[in-house]
């Protein structure tokens, strides 16, 4: 295939490439929105820039659960599930430890070994470079480039720890959360900040034994969460219970979210969020990009202003106002 | 007095003030600092400059507890018993969220009644506008004038919640945790890196029937704080116990911290920890000064691209992108 061996390609062939769905050019392309160097990023913001009109309509799903909790499984038979209704389906990471953990999180693709053999399915780690606001950035911008591309689902998976939930569920439009039963625990894994924005609970791994212990976790959880349910949505927190094993809920889950979708685009509460998730991800960008902008410009003068507030030649806001000056200038 | 009525004064004057240990003046030049008018803002910049080379002698003492832990109460005894052995002490709040509760910490001056009196002390609540950086930033430098106003012990209220401590936890030489006996419950209150954090935690309201419970949870929490002990600065966290009522234990809680200061100004943390404050201080004051800047530059410029952003004529990152251009010309 040429398009492999020539991996220099102008923005037209990009551009074209997606729009037509060929995968080899889209995962080019997210290479590209990932790179550090200045004249990839460059490309990459023409690249979406024209693409934009193409975007915004697949359905976005954040899921996320603790370590355990059968999360790829899940995702791979959920997958699955909607390849074999026709769906495409791209699965995205989000894993800012994944610097620490070398790739814990899909980093072993063979972990969807079915799903991306899967003509329809699309799976992309993420990259693990830095700063969670770049990932986030840049897992933004692969969601547009996979809608350009054709895809109807974008799953974005992440890790249970941390500050990763809270920007998934800022670029997603249904937000699911994995359990297990037997909650006690594990719900002190799952931050209650996390419950609570989650649109649906899963309960896993309800086979065998485990489907009585599913059906109590999924009345306790049901009392917990009903706790906290009007928002601006009008949706109801659900609890379900599945089983990658037996496949048993997969299509409750793919139901439930479809019935969000109906609800939450007719009272104008899915463009909303939308919207908002929108200006949420330029005004990341903003601080981005002026922090790369201020460290490019001015390591050494930085290495200076510090050595002057540590021998209080300086106060802290007076140096910081001294960046200012030299980046504005 | 001349200073009540004219309230606006030279730098000299406000110098001279806060030098002399005048705190009408110190007062005045505290809300130069939380003021959002730039020339106020302008003036405190210049005072805090010419006043550094007079600060960073006090000890800084961060407190946090959740609320009816009796954190006011403990400060006005550890306030008096500081004055009584000849210490000035400050006494300053940090509550971000006092926006929305209308000064739940130290609102009403009142909750401190014996020690606002008292000669040897001054007491001040937060600027309670808006985000924590800006109150962070303004509380960092309250701290400078009051060493600069000869303040021997500056103590740092915060209520236990969400993001304050880290920051109070950030600017300070020591952070002091209060809690009560009977654990359990209440350590679910507390997040565990607040905890970790602190360098010793008090056991509040040991007096009566409750000394037993004290003494029972002081080996609990000693227990469950020495796991997580080995530190840079080489100190072991404490876990004490004291009562308001019948003052006992509050000696030891500065011999305590006296202990910690010489251990770490001879090992030399002392000096690395106040430095690293100083830097992050500088980091967080790049962050709000920029951020600043471009709300002031370009109000319906910002609106502007928000519009195209919703209107698909704009990615999120190009967006950022004009506004860094603007910026920075």
């Amino acid at each position: 295939m040429k398009s492999l061996k020539n991996q220099t390609k102008t923005i037209d062939e990009l551009e074209n490439g997606i729009l037509a769905g060929n995968r080899v050019v889209l995962a080019q392309a997210i290479t590209l929105i990932e790179s550090h160097l200045t004249s990839d990023k460059q490309v990459a913001e023409v690249l979406i820039q024209r693409i934009l009109p193409k975007t915004g309509k697949a359905t976005r799903i954040g899921i996320t659960g603790a370590p355990g909790v059968g999360k790829s499984t899940f995702i791979e038979v959920l997958g699955k599930y909607l390849t074999s209704i026709h769906k495409k389906i791209a699965v995205l990471a989000i894993d800012p430890s994944s610097k620490k953990t070398k790739g814990s999180i899909l980093g072993d693709k063979t972990r969807m070994d079915e799903l991306s053999k899967d003509p329809l399915a699309f799976i992309r780690p993420s990259a693990s470079s830095g700063s969670l606001g770049g990932v986030t950035n840049s897992t933004q911008e692969t969601i547009l480039l996979c809608e350009a591309a054709g895809f109807d689902v974008i799953i974005i998976e992440t890790v249970g720890v941390g500050q990763s939930e809270t920007t998934v569920r800022e670029m997603t439009d249904f937000f699911l959360l994995l359990m297990l039963a037997g909650a006690g625990d594990e719900l002190q894994g799952i931050k209650k900040g996390i419950i609570e924005m989650a649109d649906a609970m899963v309960i896993t791994k309800a086979d065998g034994e485990n489907v009585k212990y599913a059906r109590q976790a999924q009345v306790e959880f049901e009392h917990a969460m009903h706790l906290s349910s009007a928002t601006d949505s009008k949706w109801v927190q659900r609890v379900l219970i599945s089983s990658a094993l037996t496949n048993m809920g997969i299509d409750d889950v793919w139901n439930t979210i479809e019935q969000y979708i109906i609800l939450t685009k007719g009272n104008g509460f899915f463009n909303q969020q939308r919207n908002k998730q929108e200006i949420l991800s330029f005004h990341r960008n903003i601080d981005e990009i002026i922090k790369q902008s201020i460290a490019d410009k001015s390591k050494t003068f930085l290495t200076d202003l510090e050595n002057k507030i540590k021998a209080k030649q300086l106060s802290p806001r007076q140096a910081a106002r001294l960046v200012l000056d030299k980046t504005l200038s």
